[in-house]
């Protein structure tokens, strides 16, 4: 999956209450290629039939979920925690941005440095032990009016940040069929001349003093398009179709 | 909540099938700022308990939301429609990341041009004629092993993206107590000189030509932890302390 992932960050859920949440949240972590996840003490019991069902396609996560008895155990071999809460009242600590967290984290894992992240259970979230267990805490920015995320988006959140950190992606491109290929000028000028030709015999472009600038604005226009080679073709089709009988 | 959020991105969900991926959408959603959800003929009809259950704390998106019955028509008003699926396979379209698309919709901000989003049903997600109808292809780079999204998580990654794109946190930052500041270079030197001083008295330094780099080392060491002025004053109590009855 990623040349560095020596030690991808494991996630660890603190007092999880509902099944569905663990199994949501093993989803989002595969979905971003994590695979690792501890349990601390989950409300329901584990094995958890929910966590499985609603884990649909992350089963191997769930099924390879490691379960303590508490944070400090679930975080022992780890060398740098990282606590997903709200900004703290009345502790001195590093507050993060899941983007910056996932910066760090990929440096870790550069330097076979074991991370992990702290997730509270619902509604509760971490308490203040758990927050200073941790190195550093990441919150999210959101909108401040409703700020509360869901379990599986805020684990979502830091493992959709930690892949898109080493994402390669072009952020825009034009996808098309194998089989073609985007027109060159040669194939333009030609739909163009094509198109100009029958517009002129047609009597649309008869006034000449406009010509010009109608030329040009179709130009512009199909120009716009991004036309593959195959898309030339079809509209020099079009053309002929609309002219015939003419 | 946004300096040029004049017509932030509407979230049409086409032929959502569970009440509780509508709520859960609507929740990640606000968590974001956005709040125009419309949903094409939603499979279990409308209003749905289900939805408005999910949506805990967002549930004005869920009673604001708009219904339609095709995705024409829920597209009608908007000028620039993206939609979200995997890399189509036998269409030409640009395809852009959830970074780029969040980029171009603050363009359209700007620029007061409406844009909205298309999410397919559950598992099946938009067919072609959807497709067709958006400009422009939003694909979350995921796993390629386990890329489908749960409903919710995609409208979070879209949402999530499009707030990040005027986001200003700082990426990192020392949060404290109000009652707190950092610790200046006085202090600190304060509370080094107590340290060693104290060293020197119980022979700790005794090796003088260690000496040098032990205080160097104690002087990074408690460098790194960056203290506030509150946790010297703590720290040099705490070496009174431990040297109490020497």
């Amino acid at each position: 999956m990623n040349k560095n992932a020596s030690f991808p960050p494991v996630i660890i859920l603190v007092k999880p209450q509902l099944g569905v949440n663990i199994g949501m949240a093993a989803r989002a972590m595969l979905n971003c290629g994590l695979d690792q996840l501890r349990l601390v003490s989950p409300r329901d019991g584990w094995p958890n039939d929910q966590a499985l069902a609603a884990s649909a396609g992350a089963e191997q996560v769930i099924r390879d979920a490691k379960i303590f008895t508490n944070p400090g155990e679930a975080c022992a071999d780890l060398q740098k925690v990282y606590a997903t809460t709200a900004r703290p009242r009345d502790m001195t600590k590093r507050v993060v941005t899941p983007r910056q967290a996932a910066t760090e984290i990929r440096a870790c894992q550069n330097q076979n440095i074991k991370t992990g992240v702290l997730f509270g259970r619902e509604a509760k979230g971490l308490n203040n032990d758990d927050i200073a267990l941790s190195d550093t805490i990441i919150n999210v920015p959101l909108n401040a009016d409703y700020p509360s995320l869901n379990l599986a988006q805020a684990v979502f959140a830091v493992a959709y940040e930690w892949l898109m950190d080493e994402d390669d992606t072009a952020p825009s491109q034009l996808v098309m069929p194998k089989s073609t290929r985007p027109a060159n000028k040669q194939e333009l000028s030609g739909l163009f001349e094509h198109l100009e030709r029958e517009l002129d015999d047609c009597g649309f472009l008869r006034v000449q003093e406009k010509r010009p600038v109608m030329v040009r604005n179709l130009r512009n226009m199909l120009g716009r398009a991004d036309l593959t080679e195959q898309e030339v073709r079809t509209l020099r089709g079009v053309i002929k179709g609309l002219c015939r009988g003419r």
